[in-house]
């Protein structure tokens, strides 16, 4: 690890959307950026290499998920996050909080923390702001978020302006025990919540600014409000924002929702759909989505996807069909694969598209591309 | 392809055992060889590019999995075998009849061949020599097996006399049948049959001898007569093969196995041990048998195995534990390229110390150094 410190710099403008990098200790990052979701200290069914060939240059992992398997203290004593699975590029950690919600059993949430059951082994577990600072610089993660609480939804204003309090609360606590804690270049990002109500959303995020952090997420969304509310919801939370510190649209989520958030000046992404669908026989390719179980690829000799630079890309789609349908693990590894790679090359045309200025047409190319995309899952299959 | 011919030409002994090489149209295969089991048009968990990397010159592939699914016509019509798995080397393909013994439903042996339902969809299909020859050669496959009964365990002296004899009126149409369809270059090999009876295993292979075939395999081993038993089987059929053809022992083994094989004259192994054991996290080092679930690797440091070349074996044991307890499927991958990787390196050295004169020796420092090694699955784990 180098000493360099944690840099954020803007380096062209189209409209809203922006590009520029994100500097880290351990290397720069290219914004918009896709992080790929490497939950257990593996991006699923991918070896580190190819990720990194992928284009990817960050990954995310899952506090909550290494916390509890193999254990923060663990992964520090064999020398941190990075040396355990084979990444030297940044990592970004979520805090926790999200699937503290999403997975373990018996929660309680009290002004202290949340309180909870593993959903491994049963063991009664608390994640306070500070031991969410604490397990994050344990793993030694390069971008760390603050420990909030994700509004489930729907939520009233009431509860939704409880929540975002004791989420400001907590993220005032993280701040202070990052600051004691933190190596240099580290960085901690704040989390905007309010769920589908612009005022909260204007209060969290300023709040957020009055404490002061690296970068700002929007959370609490991709959690069925659907798209239109999202994207009002990013709206109001990036037309406060600083515009020098990079924003980052938690959990989402597929490529127009990705060109969306571009649009609207979102620099970071992370959702679990490329991986996921690659081991559901979904792929991602430049000709829209396809599903390698139906029945219509069984003798189809034309590569995955012939736009595509991915290696797993350009094996035949009779060959896929054919692993997926047989349940080989080669099936879920190389769709894995090619949805990775896919989702790189999508940020990758979208920071040209900035640069050069023409992202609007881009994304609108591509949705029209991708309109009507996407097999039904065919009886026959 | 290449219009070569098929040859095996040995180049040194150490008593009786040999190194040499099997000319193919594909390629060379040194000998010893290990293939690595790719069922269903892959070596599973495993990238073929990799296989390759291991030092794998060919691999294996199982007619039964490939005519019930994708079917051989599809796959010729597709190109054939090797275009299909991204496989460019020789290929051997078994006939079926070991498969249609352990995993058909409902089989009936007569005669004329054997009828069967397909373990996946129940369909009534019929398998004869000629099928046989007529799948193996529609797949393309470089070194094809004659349709045999693979004798079950234990039968008396006139149920294994039945039996070879059965194999060897099928061996004869098989031969017949591949004289009319095969294209230059591409083998077929004879199966020695007859239980654990020498005089029966020494009729079955002067009879096949005469029929006269490009290589000879010992069958119906490795089925729960001991590695003992087995072994004189194998020195039974040796005694009579010819010196000039390649001689392969069907589903042999174990590392010690091999060993024992190499020893006694045999050229080609292929087993489904090093793949299966990558997903049931046991790995074969060059230190010994390991199983990684197992707690004592929980904060272990050190590689899989610092002695083997393969990528994969790099890695360190707390992460490997880490992802076969996650049931992570890169555990799976790393695991198995490590396994198959380590033998091929098995085989290089196997051939080298056959070259350099002291193999008795070699063998005897591998079996004291595996003897006692393999973890037993801690209840802790």
């Amino acid at each position: 690890m180098t000493t360099e410190r944690f840099a954020f710099a803007v380096k062209a403008r189209d409209g809203t959307a922006r590009t520029g990098t994100i500097q880290t200790p351990r290397g720069i990052v290219r914004t918009p950026a896709f992080m790929p979701v490497g939950t257990g200290a593996t991006v699923k069914a991918m070896f580190p290499e190819d990720v990194a060939a992928s284009g990817a240059d960050i990954i995310l992992a899952n506090t909550y998920h290494l916390m509890l398997r193999p254990g923060a203290e663990r992964i520090a004593k064999l020398g941190g996050l990075h040396k355990f699975m084979h990444w030297d590029g940044p990592i970004l950690t979520d805090s926790g909080g999200y699937q503290v919600m999403s997975l373990a059993k018996l929660r309680r949430i009290e002004e202290q923390g949340v309180t909870f059951q593993s959903h491994i082994d049963g063991a009664t577990i608390e994640l306070t702001p500070e031991r969410a600072v604490e397990v994050q610089c344990l793993l030694g993660a390069d971008i760390q978020m603050v420990l909030d609480e994700c509004t489930p939804f729907p939520a009233t204003r009431e509860e939704a302006k409880a929540s975002l309090e004791l989420s400001l609360r907590w993220a005032e606590r993280c701040s202070r025990a990052f600051a004691g804690r933190a190596l240099p270049g580290q960085a901690l990002f704040g989390i905007v919540q309010g769920s589908v109500y612009p005022d909260l959303r204007e209060r969290s995020a300023r709040a957020l600014i009055d404490i002061g952090f690296d970068g700002y997420a929007v959370g609490g969304l991709a959690v069925g409000e659907g798209q239109s509310a999202m994207l009002d919801m990013v709206e109001a939370s990036t037309a406060v924002l600083p515009e020098n510190r990079p924003r980052y649209l938690m959990g989402v989520g597929t490529p127009e929702d990705l060109l969306a958030g571009i649009a609207r000046g979102i620099d970071m992404f992370d959702c679990v759909l490329p991986t996921r669908s690659g081991r559901h026989c979904q792929a991602f390719t430049w000709g829209g989505r396809l599903n390698l179980r139906n029945a219509r690829y069984a003798e189809d000799q034309t590569p995955l996807d012939s736009e595509s630079a991915c290696p797993a890309a350009q094996y035949e789609r009779a060959y896929l069909h054919h692993l997926v349908k047989s349940g080989e693990m080669l099936g879920a590894m190389l769709l894995t694969y090619a949805n990775v790679q896919f989702y790189q090359e999508l940020m990758a045309r979208a920071r040209n598209a900035i640069e050069e200025g023409h992202f609007a047409s881009f994304a609108d190319d591509f949705r029209r591309r991708y309109r009507d995309t996407g097999d039904e899952d065919d009886p026959e299959a």
